[in-house]
């Protein structure tokens, strides 16, 4: 199964597609969308559509694993954050995929298997699941790929049901 | 000038087409495009953004005048109803619309002349306004068609300047 783990933003787009087969998970690409702040809010809308049905026809995943949305004290922000994640979802819809959503403490327990892990131990798990040199730069990338593995590991618990 | 008045949701997208010129308004068309609420989220959004498609390219907009998101206290709905302004701007971007968004006070004062009118004055005011023989219902097309005016009232005193 491919897993496209996208963490949601306007500004920032982390973006990154991991493979997972029998308990093994490996990293096709990962990466970020990023817009300008001095964009129209309605253009960096398009530009995070167009780039996401770009990554989706590059690598061609079967599913969806996008951060599930809350409110905390910056409202201003959260709402172009909820527009921005409603056109990935959209653009993730039209090219078939299934979808999935997670909080943090799922991704964190998931990832970790500790619900309180900090975020330094989350990124170091990381880089140790996918075998990877370096922690992915932005911290964005980063949480996308920890979205994948999350889904990878709920959707094998379904199945095993 | 041809304006799409949007009163942005989920369940309920209001929409109102208004032909403005020399200080006078016309309905054009008004109506809702509405989703069920067992639909799968990602359907919801993408029913909007194809039947917003539709519209736009049914009656040919110059503008679109879309109510600015604030939040209040059901925060759950609020993201909800964010996602789907997302992809209603991003269908009348990719229309080449010209996108404002105003407050229900700026909407009330444009309509009304007075900030603090009461929901039913506005209403009243659209049926006069726009000559109509009923308050449109539901509400949410009679505050689509309120966005619209108050877009048409905006433009004249930035054009006047």
């Amino acid at each position: 199964m491919r897993i496209l783990g996208i963490d949601p933003g306007y500004a920032i787009v982390g973006y990154g597609v991991v493979d997972y087969a029998k308990n093994r998970f490996s990293a096709v690409g990962f990466g970020a969308i990023t817009t300008k702040a001095k964009t129209p809010f309605e253009t960096r809308l398009a530009d995070i559509y167009n780039d996401m049905l770009s990554i989706i026809d590059k690598y061609n995943p079967d599913e969806l694993a996008i951060e599930k949305l809350y409110f905390n004290t910056n409202t201003t922000t959260a709402i172009d954050v909820a527009q921005a994640r409603g056109v990935i979802v959209l653009a993730a819809h039209q090219r078939g995929l299934k979808i999935s959503e997670y909080t943090p403490l799922q991704v964190k327990q998931a990832v970790t298997g500790y619900g309180r892990a900090e975020k330094h131990q989350v990124m170091e798990m990381i880089k140790s699941i996918l075998s990877l040199k370096a922690v992915p730069k932005p911290d964005d990338t980063a949480d996308a790929l920890a979205l994948a593995i999350c889904h990878g590991h709920y959707s094998d618990s379904i199945l095993r049901r």
